[in-house]
């Protein structure tokens, strides 16, 4: 691959739509990311990008090379007290820029992000059990495998997967 | 605690209000139950169960005194193609009413549904892992642990509790 200059920036609203084409793309390479077509909107992106700014349980980050985003980490806690220390991560990357460690510099970013985060006690994320590398990343970064939720994914042919329910806690501070 | 005559039947848009009251009531009963303040707006349930009605993926049940609600039990899938066999279920008795066998009923009738729809092939839930009585019920109705999430509830003095997660699979869909 040629020589390129990633860049690692917060996500803001003017970055919707380009997020949502990448979505839109990163989902059409593989089976192995969801595509719940109603997070994908460009509108709803928007509103939630906005959100994202400068809150603490929330966080948007992206990987840039020019104007293309070329992978993005996620992290979301409810607004609700009782579950806001409860990071959901997702995590992308395109396909052409996989295995160039473009994941583990996103995990690196997020888990610090948390790690400094007085609110979020726990990053949790879902993997399908087949997805290998996936998880050798989420273990990398100490995410230990809380559960294999049997059959939790459909796939078009109407095979089902079995999905990883990880997580790791944060800090020392239960 | 006095006969009384309990009838089941199906949430409709009508019983919003009530419901609403019936979640505000019952969330303040116990910390077992998390009160999601946004998802009892009754402009928010009225929404929800006017969807629920005649849907292959949600049914919201109401176990009712003349027309006092005193228990629900609600099951919802997404309505994202890849996942939308899983069924989640919440369930909530007045405390009242409890020990009388109306969960019981509840869970029975939300299962029941599950065995005939043609969608849902896996049920899961979420309980408190310190709510030994709950707990016992889903095991009554063949729920098993899938995980336990560490501390992924936080009460208001901020202790935090695990949490487990449970399911069913249905039939022999898989």
């Amino acid at each position: 691959m040629t020589k390129y200059d990633v860049v690692f920036e917060e996500a803001t609203e003017s970055d919707a739509l380009a997020l949502a084409s990448f979505l839109e793309e990163v989902s059409s390479e593989t089976s192995f990311i969801f595509n719940d077509s109603e997070s994908f909107s460009v509108a709803d992106l928007k509103i939630a990008l906005a959100l994202s700014l400068n809150r603490l349980n929330r966080i948007c980050l992206l990987a840039k090379i020019d104007d293309d985003i070329i992978g993005v980490v996620n992290v979301t806690s409810s607004d609700s007290y009782a579950i806001d220390h409860v990071g959901d991560l997702f995590i992308a990357v395109k396909q052409a820029y996989s295995g160039h460690g473009i994941g583990h510099c996103l995990m690196e970013l997020a888990c610090d992000w948390a790690e400094h985060s007085p609110l979020i006690r726990r990053l949790e994320l879902t993997v399908q059990a087949r997805n290998r590398r996936a998880i050798k990343l989420y273990q990398d970064f100490d995410f230990v495998v809380e559960a294999t939720k049997t059959a939790a994914f459909k796939l078009d042919d109407e095979t089902y997967l079995d999905v990883l329910l990880m997580s790791k806690m944060i800090g020392n501070k239960k």
